[in-house]
């Protein structure tokens, strides 16, 4: 059971966050908020994203699983005004999530979660190296790497204390060094690792309206990126495989 | 025979709301005004549009028949900046509309009018349910109703007062409800016929930038709609075929 | 050897001039500026292009030749904000040119120059007529004719004193005058030739942006146009072979 207001806005941005990665989802709701926890076909990224339920106007909820189709909420969603309040509602038991805003009124026929792939287990990996920087910065970098080339290497140079984005093409390559001063946070604890742009293309969009992303690397290990949403109520993790970068 | 100028916006406006339905048309003129009747060539949707001749700025006209390519001249207006007056001459039997507007002088070949679909005859029906809205809010209806089915139910529940459009998909479905309050007017006689979102879709764009549209409907008989342009110096009318509802 | 600065607008500006034409050129360097001359695959059209070291906020150069990719240019240059600084660095005898901008550092490998075109020599021609009109001016009614042609008549009637642009379609025709009172300058001398829109369309794109373009004509002979860049600092002629009127 869920019934629940929530401002049109956040709701969008955790169904963008989502559709980055998947086309649908089990999304879980208790008493303390939603939250879902999925993993790309091709099991190269994942995501996890909560709400809290103070991220909603009016939130009641029992512990369930729901099956979303996100493709699909994504094109409901892309004709909604800002700023508008919206409510889902979804009865025990029941198979159709009644979703209303503006004069309208919504009714989505959900997916059964058992079709839906279980939940993944986050890996238990170390990521000594830290950054905090503005998302706009990193989907900026992102974007320029995806001129010349289709990987990209972040990395933390430890003696120059230094923060890079690093793509090399067949003839040309791109670098963006962030120093301390440029950077929200910087732990300076070496780090390198090669990810493919496909997935950070779509991330990146997503990063970019968040003031702040703390992202965590090793030495060819996967990436992390942690940053808040709907006012600090909510939260998003991605986490990125790396590829092997081939001499 | 034809001379006149009127604000090129005006023209586009008129061009526009024809194109919606068909590519060729007969324009007829009088001393009044000019006028057209044309039924797509499905024989779904019938357009009637007018302007008088205080739309105009200047105006003399004899009465005739002119066989206009609308796709051209909505190609042609693309390019006309905002609140510039175009004239309009056609000789008396003139093979060429000159068309005259910012330095430009544009002739474009008039087709025969004998080759187009002669003008259709407005059926004589009576659509006892009528509602007056903005245009803009039945359009994001249509837009809305477009992302779940192909097809929109349009209503009036006399029990409720409310007019409504109701899409239903596969899965799901949408549906929005005006009440008294937020709607113009509405007799709240009862009614209910199901429309192709094909057609009302390239008409909702027109009518979205009326102010005010009226809105006839019945039970399984066509919808009209009706609305002023040039400032209520011209009108349209789009009727309507309903779709059988199938169960 | 090059080292220079200059603001990004101006090097963005530049390399559309060139791209109307060509993807790739020979840049030639040394102490007073860069300039390039290049000529399109069909040998239709040149482009002549300068920038006087006075337009750059810091310039050092020795006399070179740089083989230059001006698609990838123009890609990577998509990314940058308005008003960045850029810099340059060639060292003497490298065979990568470092463009740096916004914490970014991009490293492009130089085409082999004895691999591209060599430099065209300017055809030595009278072209009596000259015209002077804002550059949006010239690019609206060369699109103006886009719509019904693939050819644009550029003319000046010594009777009328007016510089025309016609375009005859399979059935309509436009046709822009601009009297005297509509341009800067017009010396009024009888010229007319035809053009490809296929390049007229381009090179109008980049002309749009001028306040004043030069254009020179003759009779079937070849049309020049002529305008300034980095606010005078630099200069950009485009020369365009005539076509063959049919009758």
């Amino acid at each position: 059971m869920l019934k629940a207001t929530i401002d049109a806005d956040i709701l969008k941005e955790s169904v963008d966050a989502i559709s980055a990665l998947v086309t649908e989802c089990r999304l879980h709701t208790d008493e303390n908020g939603i939250y879902t926890r999925a993993v790309d076909t091709a099991n190269v990224a994942m995501i996890s994203i909560n709400l809290q339920k103070e991220a909603f106007e009016t939130y009641i909820a029992t512990k369930g699983e729901i099956g979303l189709d996100i493709a699909k909420m994504k094109n409901i969603f892309g004709m909604i005004g800002r700023d508008q309040p919206l409510t889902l509602d979804l009865p025990e038991d029941g198979q159709k999530l009644k979703v209303s805003f503006e004069g309208y009124r919504y009714s989505i026929t959900l997916l059964d979660a058992n079709t839906i792939r279980k939940d993944p287990n986050p890996p238990n990996i170390e990521l000594p190296g830290k950054v905090i920087l503005p998302g706009n910065d990193l989907n900026n970098a992102i974007k320029a790497a995806a001129v010349v080339s289709d990987k990209i290497a972040l990395g933390i140079d430890s003696n120059a204390q230094t923060f890079y984005m690093v793509a090399e093409g067949d003839t040309d390559h791109i670098r963006r060094e962030f120093g301390k001063s440029e950077v929200t946070s910087l732990n300076g604890v070496e780090a390198r690792s090669l990810f493919s742009l496909d997935y950070l293309k779509d991330m990146g969009k997503v990063m970019s309206r968040a003031a702040e992303v703390e992202v965590s690397l090793g030495v060819d290990h996967p990436a992390k990126f942690s940053f808040a949403i709907a006012g600090g109520k909510g939260h998003v993790e991605y986490l990125l495989a790396p590829r092997i970068e081939a001499e």
